[in-house]
Parts: C-alpha cells; structure tokens; sequence
C-alpha cells in the first residue's frame, strides 16, 4: 500500500515531511510559484512548487518502482503522489500545506477530463453530468451527497441493530407482479416470464414470522413511465418491518429512532460533505410530531380556503404546508401524518379498528415531502380473504404470500425510506438524479 | 409495543413474574401437566401448565385489549402472549421456565403447519423445505443460518468502514451485458433491451476514482443454466475495491481484515446459532498464508500423481486438497491462491510484471472451496486498448467503462465475497439453497 497520509490529516503533521497521494485537482500558475491543488478521498491539499512542477525529487528521495516521469507536464485529474514537508499557512485548505515537494505521476489522464472539476460548482446541465457521472462524481460536491448516503444507511442499521433487528436478503426477480400492477419490469427467465422486485412488502412480512424483526437495505424496481426530479425506475429502499406491536404508533417510534440514527450517523460520519453543501441536519425530537390525516386536511382547509376534507391523499402542496405548519408549531422539520383513508393505501393495510374509514398508516414528512410511508399490516388469514374479496381482487395470486397468514403471525407493522429521496431533502438537491449515483429513468439507462 | 423479556433472557428474571411472546413451538401434553414451549427470536422457552391449557389467568390478571379467547385449544405456531412467574428449571432451554401462566393467544394459525417444527431437524426433502420457505424458516436451525449471514454481511461493513470505505450503491439494471456474455438475465426497459448487473465490476471500479475504496452489499444477477448445489441465479455479493495499491497483496491484506471482521461480528451476534448447527469459527491468521498457482499445481501434481501443470484453474477436487495441505503445513483453514494464469482471468485482471503468463488475481479458499475472488486490475487506459485488441474483444461496448480510465486512475483492486457461498461454509450446509432465503434458479422463482 502506498504509505500516505490524507489531506484532512496535514494539520498534524506541521514540521514532518509526508507523502499524500490524488488526483490533481487543479495546478495554479503564478509568477514565481505553481501551486498543486490534490484532491484525495478526504479533501483537497495544497502543494507549494518554488521551482517548476517538473523539478526532480530532492537528492535521496526515491520515486516508487514503476512510477511514471516526474510530473513536468502533470495536466488536472492525474493521478500524483507528493512527499514533502508540511507548513502551517491559514491560507491553505486545512491551514497546512506541503513545501519542498517531490512529485511523481502514477497514472497520467490520457485527456483532460471534459469538465473543470476545480470550479466551485458543475456548469453543465443535469443530462450532461450524468452522462459522465463516473468523471463528475470527482467534483467534491457532487461526492459529498454520496458520502452522506453512505452515513445515511450506515446509520439505519446501526440503530436497528441495537433493538434486535435481522439484516435480510430477499430476492429481486419474482414469479408474480403482484404489489403494483402495471409499473412492472419483466425479466426473461430461463423463458419463464418474470418480474422486478417492486419492494420487498411480502418477504420482510413473512420474515416477522421467522426473526419477528427485519430490515432490508436494497435495490427496488419500478417501472416509472413519469419523467420528473421525483421518480426513478431503481432506487435504494431502507426497509424495515417488526412484529409483536400494538399498533402503528409501536412502528413509529421504531421509524423515529431509524431516522435519528441517520442523523447521527452523518453528523459523525459524514460532516465534511455536510459542510461543504452548507447542508444541516434536523434536530430529531424524542417524540416526532404527529397529525391525524382527517386534522391535517381539516387545518389547510381551514388555512388555505381551500376544500380538500374529502381528498384520498395529501398533494405535493399539502405536504410542503404541513411542513411549515410542524416547524411553526412543534419547532419540528419531522411529522408524522397518520391514519390516511384505508382506501387509498395498499390491500395489506390495517385499518383503525375504531374509525375504519381511515388506517393504521402512516407518512413522515421531512423539509416539504414524504420520505417515509409505514404502517401496520393486517395480520389475520381471513381479514386478508375478506379485504381482497371487498377490493374485488383474485386471491390466486397471492397464494404463497396468504400461506404466510394460515400459520400464526404476530401484529405487525413496517416502514421503508427512500434513501435518495432522504439525501436530496438533507442536502438540498432539488432532482433525485442528483443524489442517485447513476440513476435510471425512462431515457436514461446509462453510464 | 407488548412490554416482553425474551425467552433468553428468563434466566436473569428467576423469582420474578415477567410476560414472554412468541410462536407455540411444542406443546406437550404429560399425565399431570402440560407443557408449551414457546419460540421468539431468541430462542425457545418452556412454559408449566399445570391445569389445562385452557385455564383462565389467575385473578387479577388483565388479557391485553383486543385478545382472542384463552389458548384452550392452541396449536403449534400458534402466536401466544404468556405472564407468569420465573422459575430455575435446570431441565428447561436456558435453566429457567415460566410458571403460574396466563395464557393470551395473539393470533391463531388457521391451519397446523405442514412440518412438525419442533424436531430436531425437518425430515422433508430440500425442494419441500424450499417451496414452504416462509414456514419452514421458521425452523430454528433454518433460521440459524441466515442470523449467521446478517452477522457476517454486519462484520464485513464493519471492517471496511474503519479503514475508509465508502458505501455505493449501484443499478442493477444495466444498458450492455459486458462482462459475462451469455449468462445474463435481459429485461424489457421501457421497450429498450437491458439486463441485470453481473456484478458492480465496473461500476466499483469507476468509483475508485471518487472514492478511493468502496465496497457494495447487493444483488448480483448470474442465468445460470447449470443446476448445481454451487450455483444460484441471484446471490448477495460482498464487493470491495481500492486505489492506492503496490499490488494484488495489499488487496489481500483488506480482504483477510474484512473476513477478520466477519468472523468477529458472527462470534459477538450469532454464537446461539453458531451452537445450533454445531459450527465452529475459523482462526483468522494475521496474515492468512499463500501460494502461487504453479506452486500450487506443482504440490498438487507431487502430491497425487496427477499432472495438473498444465490446467488453467483449479478443480474442485484441487481446491479440497489445498485447503488440507493449508491446514497441514500452515494449521490454517483459509488460503489464498495467487498468480492465476492470466488468460483464464477477465481481461480487466493486471498480469503479474514478472511472470506476465500469470496474473496478480487471487482466490480465497476456506474449508474446501473458494469465497473470495480478487486481485490487482488494469489502471491505465492504453493496457485496457492492448488487453481487448489482444484478445480479439471489440471496445465499442466498453466505452463508458474505458472512458474512467481517461482521466486518471491510481493502481486498484478488490475483491468479492459470495455471502451465501460463504455462510454455507461456515455453517456446513451441503447445499447454497439452505443458505439462500428464497433461492432462485433454474426450477426455482417463488416463493
């Protein structure tokens, strides 16, 4: 491995001679200095070049075996490594930077990459960065999002593997594309048809009969024909499900403590990347805020003038007005809105066993929209025979998932989060695109 | 949330009256007494009846709102909610058992299960245990496995996120199937041809350039058309990749950390399953010992009589027969063959600069068979030209690929873990469909 230290680590090491190694970020031509700008996995670093950046090594430094002619010519994504003696100047990225340097190449571009990852910020159109997301992704802006993806997911299971919580694996091609009806893909299989996972409801219900509490962190399928900054055809599903619960109040808190577990996670994981978007995390209350669907629609009427007591669903508006509403309010940036009418959610769906209109169900809404849809399922065989004969729909199809129900199955309730949808509220992305690392979509299929 | 100790944590309330939940396992009826032996996530527990089953809860105690009728007649798998008082029984599971009980049923199977669960082991045969998946799971010794197979996936994260690793998520859903050629899935994209992801190859690769080190826990997708024990169609891969490498050796080091780690968080979160199946835990040396291919197909050919110089790659029966002489001579049950001949590798594999007839790929073997495939790649864009021109592959459908290798790349590699293959290993199962939850393969869709 190369002995290196990172460039957010330069600051301990004033007075030391070190090696860093990245990509040349950007090379600054001045008067009588060149300054190396190198981009590593943790940030950039400043290298002061007194003489050309060709100079050779100081006497005695060895460049590595196999390593390329010095980098004279060394043009911005080449990849170099630099030992040299770290400074202390506030100027500098970090407050240090590297003087004295011996710079070798390790890999030269073969073309200057077709954008200047140096600016501030991607000129190009959305379309044109991700049709080179593998280059644009180098912009530490556009990586940041990604870094708090990862914290994002990291801290979902940290926290649910504190309460008991089994990582499961379920499969992606299914025989039957019972869930979502036409937003479908089909796979060929063995020239059987089949289809693409459109989340995995039916597994982790069966597994609350096996390990009572599951989550799945996981690619999900759908066949999106709408071409908006909202919709994806492949997006990464934190899903979770648990058994032996009251009611959906019981998956609630569990969801509270999965989203506060998130915010964790990036507040210690992923703080530089947060700062560089000049993105902040919400303060996660102990008790999220929550708002029947009935009060919800009954306090914009009452604000807006506008009739939408009988609406089956809160529109993108409504939501964006609840948000301010919990902020004024509860000094909340979280809601949960519960009870959405029993009719306008999925067959599995428990109802309020005392206003049955409406349903265990439930959304959480973070900074305009939801990011979370959860609730508690249905439980016994026969209120499945009874909901989907009500619903006219065929039993047969859902054959294996009903034998699940004949054997004896806790309450039980689940949620699952979008994560791209969580990561564009936290850092302002206004298109999914933004935050999915090579997104798919009606046009869009690569890279 | 029903407020409930776990049947494995009884023994620290003895003396104490506590209320368990779970799954009727057994019940047994005896001349003076009956018992009922419960199942929950953490195990079984034994619960003394000493009237009928039937009997109502002692006074004072409440049902929890909502319950069926008392379990008079209840039947394995039957969900159960018991009160009673602790009691040190050194004959029950775990030394302590429920006595004085009140009895609720949470919800009744509708039909008994078609396996009698409680058994030792299931007697049925695998593709019975596999077309019942949902209940046969339910097994505590099928269910064993797969708290094996979340520990490990846990381990494996753990380990890569110490040292630096970014977590990516990548599609699935793919524009050109590249690196397998005939064994891919084809999916209908919205009337455009696509396919399911091999693997993240590319795309973790491509990712080195942004994140240094990576690593991917997902679906891979594999139209297998041989119906074995080792082959699956759809499997969770354990992918990793990093830059800034010497060579192959140091991705070895980041693999051994990584199995290190697996093992760790399997001794820390499953030993109770680990017990169940009577499994034990590799040693994980400091350095996992090694062997170049043609070193090794010499000891094979010294060995056997066989004359095995010649092969491209290892047979089964070779890799069985290494893993004994690695236990042997190095009193290790993990091994890492290196230097494999470079033409039998993907044409994206780095040839070892000495020998350029072999490769700086490696495998990891464990227990018979390999887990782990890995090595060194291809950095620089002009060995990509040569490698595809020199093997007769045209570069057109690589383009995206090669593009990556434009802007500069440092010296990379990686390595990937098939979870299943290795949780069949760890845990003895003969078959990768034990291990898989819901295996799909060429018979096989649901459930």
């Amino acid at each position: 491995m190369i002995s290196r230290v990172l460039s957010a680590e330069l600051p301990r090491h004033i007075g030391k001679r070190v090696t860093i190694a990245g990509w040349l970020h950007r090379r600054r031509e001045m008067k009588s200095v060149t300054f190396l700008i190198i981009r590593d996995r943790a940030g950039l670093a400043q290298v002061v070049l007194s003489a050309p950046a060709g100079a050779q090594p100081p006497a005695g430094a060895q460049p590595p075996a196999g390593a390329q002619p010095p980098a004279a010519d060394a043009t911005e994504e080449t990849v170099l490594q630099v030992e040299g003696l770290v400074v202390a100047n506030p100027q500098a990225p970090g407050g240090a930077e590297l003087t004295e340097p011996a710079v070798t190449r390790l890999s030269g571009p073969v073309q200057p990459p077709p954008f200047d990852l140096y600016r501030p910020a991607l000129t190009a159109t959305l379309p044109t960065i991700l049709d080179h997301a593998p280059t644009t992704l180098r912009h530490p802006q556009l990586r940041a999002g990604f870094q708090i993806a990862a914290a994002s997911a990291a801290g979902f299971r940290a926290a649910l593997d504190r309460t008991g919580f089994t990582e499961i694996f379920t499969p992606k091609i299914v025989g039957s594309a019972t869930e979502g009806g036409a937003n479908v893909f089909s796979v060929d299989y063995f020239g059987q048809p089949a289809y693409l996972a459109q989340s995995p409801q039916f597994y982790k219900q069966a597994m609350v009969g096996v390990f009572e509490r599951v989550y799945e962190v996981g690619p999900v399928f759908r066949a999106e024909p709408h071409d908006t900054a909202r919709h994806l055809a492949e997006y990464t599903s934190l899903d979770a499900e648990l058994g032996f619960i009251a009611d959906h109040f019981d998956v609630m808190a569990v969801c509270r403590d999965a989203v506060a577990g998130m915010v964790d996670y990036v507040r210690e994981r992923a703080r530089p990347a947060m700062q560089l978007l000049t993105a902040t995390l919400p303060e996660v209350p102990a008790q999220i805020p929550h708002l029947h669907f009935s009060d919800a629609m009954e306090l914009i009427s009452a604000a807006t003038g506008e009739d939408v007591k009988d609406e089956p669903d809160l529109a993108p508006a409504h939501e964006r007005w609840l948000c301010q509403w919990a902020e004024r309010e509860h000094g909340s940036e979280l809601l949960f809105v519960t009870g959405y009418p029993l009719h306008s959610k999925p067959f599995y769906t428990y109802p309020d066993p005392e206003r049955p209109r409406y349903s265990n169900g439930f959304d959480l809404l973070f900074r305009g929209s939801e990011i979370v849809t959860g609730g508690q399922r249905l439980h016994r065989h026969e209120d499945y025979l009874k909901v989907l004969a009500s619903r006219g729909m065929d039993s047969a199809p859902f054959g294996g998932f009903l034998q699940v129900f004949e054997h004896g199955m806790p309450p039980h309730g689940g949620f699952a989060i979008g994560l791209e949808r969580w990561t564009a509220r936290l850092t302002g992305a206004a298109n999914l695109r933004q935050v999915t690392l090579f997104p798919r979509d009606l046009h869009r299929l690569s890279p």
